[in-house]
């Protein structure tokens, strides 16, 4: 085992209606003028933004709001939250949404203090962050983890890149959340959540160094609790218990409890995803579970008991005592029908409705390969060929 | 399910030599004045002790050591720690040892900015915490898990009381936790702790609302764990990575992860201790192992199905399909069986050597009534008859 930090300050309220607490909280964290971080029109059309507003007001707490965040939250907007803040005083950020609100709020966060490019720290140009405005966040999208995590993507539209960068400085100082502000949530995107949460702790599940057992326990019930629960929420859409599972499985699965004493994650199914929702432009989750598959069977060999053991506890595959390797197979298989069964894709094919072409394959791979000169994962480092061989296997 | 609240800002550094880190982290919180206090002898034996106060030493920060904190830990150490702080000017405390050191740290640090005495926010007569002395620990004993809680129990020996106070102003800022430092625990402490650590799992795993399934999944994954870690480092006391499992399980199993989402716990066995050690002064682990059988059968038709699931999931018993209630006391058994492997009670018998006399039996039920006048329990509430049962029946 490795040895670990864990440090998750952030205080979670959750529950029915906990939303009602948001002002008492940015009181309590000495918020006097905030600036209000929403998406697209789910937050107004919902009633939660005006809702939030009016409590502001009502406690005599200035706010301006800024709307806007996309999925792949871009430069361009963190840019003028940065301006809008300099210019209003802003000293508290409340993201509405999910992961691309909060991470464009937690990329406004550190750009109000920094005199150069917030881009600097995504580019690796500037390091250490001073006077980082607290970030706080209504969580309405479980998927992402950011509602808890030290992370935070950007996609900075100019260059086309998509980077992600952490620190300690941007884990929110409370996250609201509320498992009923998740009952709208369409199928797809509830699936494509699910598969997110699952693979955040998937990543450190399949890592080099697995023999921290409290982990690997901890791990594996979070993901058969996501694994039934997604099927509840898709049949009935308001079912409060199993939306608060997955809600909770979400910050659980990224605010490091998964990866306690690990390398901290393989990670190549989440780079060789984000080349493909660069090209094709394609939901995360989706790209991941297209993904997966190929990639587990890519590497499998390097680690089958682990596999096995995934087949076993996570996926309800019977032992076969005579050949981890056959049981590890299976497991991979019982994933790929579980995606099937949520709707999710399990090929590029499935993915983007075609057959890739070689060009495209030869792309993904030669972009993957650039933008990770040094390789992907930990579990087994794969370079531009392996890369290139698994997008073939997953076209 | 019920709303929760979950927030632990407590920074854990975990793993070999972690304590090296101490003076660095002191410094990170602003630390300028240390109180360093710590229990008996182990902590000077071993040499901690001394390499802590070089550390401090060399980095320049001040410091003052308050050693004697014993377990069960005294109103009178707290009231002279309070006055050593305010005398020399500590503005921060750094607890070496076990629940009972960090407790007694804890009481300090919210005694010492209060104008009347510490007592009066055990006793309920003072509420609000102001200016609390931040609380830091580098954990010798994983057992209490005060590492990461929010709670704290202070023995005032002049009335004979135990009693708990849990405040969030306690929760230490930082906890070094390397577990080379509990190689030399002896056996039967080692198995305390490992019951005490199961226990605070189980307390929250045995409440009345179960439908959190990710928190149970978790609490499960930590039980089995430390059920099987037990064994090894009993075999081998410097087994580090069982040490681990058991030291990062009890922070777990007490920083309130295993009870989101439920009502926070049923506690009887804690309370039906409590009165176990104040009458015969018997290791708190101990004297849970020799009180929970017998609360576990009296309370088992409340809820058979989670005792069977408990059974089955943590203690690995065949599940007999066609009578949860036989699978349910077949897990009390094989939960007993474990307790016994490990050196523990599971009778007052057992636990102070002979037989306790009926006025004993009556003796705590009484006291235990008296200090809980409304009953104890959520499970099933229990009052002084049903308590008296539960002592006959575990004698």
């Amino acid at each position: 085992m490795q040895d670990f930090v864990f440090h998750t300050p952030t205080k979670v309220v959750f529950g029915r209606n906990a939303e009602a607490q948001t002002a008492t909280l940015i009181k309590q964290c000495g918020g006097t003028k905030v600036l209000v971080h929403y998406g697209g029109k789910s937050a107004e059309r919902s009633g939660l933004l005006a809702s939030i507003c009016a409590q502001l007001h009502e406690a005599g707490i200035a706010h301006v709001c800024l709307g806007g965040a996309q999925p792949n939250p871009r430069l361009s907007l963190v840019h003028k939250g940065i301006d809008l803040c300099r210019h209003e005083g802003v000293d508290f950020i409340l993201a509405i949404g999910g992961g691309s609100v909060i991470d464009s709020a937690k990329a406004i966060a550190w750009g109000v203090p920094y005199e150069g490019d917030v881009w600097d720290f995504f580019a690796r140009k500037a390091r250490h962050h001073v006077g980082v405005l607290p970030v706080a966040t209504v969580l309405t999208l479980p998927a992402a983890g950011s509602e808890m995590s030290n992370s935070c993507v950007i996609t900075n539209e100019a260059t086309g890149q998509k980077v992600g960068h952490s620190s300690e400085t941007c884990r929110p100082v409370f996250s609201i959340m509320n498992p009923e502000r998740t009952f709208t949530l369409p199928p797809y995107q509830t699936a494509c959540g699910a598969t997110d949460i699952m693979m955040h702790t998937m990543e450190r599940y399949f890592a080099p160094e697995t023999d921290m057992e409290i982990t690997t326990a901890v791990a594996e019930g979070v993901l058969r609790t996501v694994k039934s629960s997604v099927f509840e929420v898709l049949d009935n859409p308001t079912d409060y218990l199993h939306r608060a599972q997955i809600m909770w499985a979400g910050s659980l699965a990224h605010n490091d409890l998964t990866g306690c004493g690990t390398c901290g994650g393989d990670w190549s199914t989440h780079e060789l995803e984000h080349q493909l929702s660069a090209l094709f432009d394609v939901a995360h989750g989706a790209g991941l579970a297209a993904m997966w598959g190929s990639w587990a069977r890519y590497v499998l060999q390097t680690n089958p008991s682990r596999f096995a053991r995934f087949a076993v506890n996570v996926m309800g595959v019977p032992c076969d005592f005579g050949s981890p390797q056959r049981t590890a197979l299976q497991g991979i298989e019982a994933m790929e029908r579980f995606y099937h069964a949520i709707g999710m894709p399990t090929s590029i094919h499935e993915l983007i409705g075609r057959a890739p072409t070689a060009d495209e394959l030869a792309q993904l791979a030669n972009n993957c390969a650039t933008v990770n000169p040094k390789g992907i994962g930990t579990l087994r480092r794969l370079g531009h060929d392996d890369m290139l061989a698994i997008y073939q296997m997953a076209q």
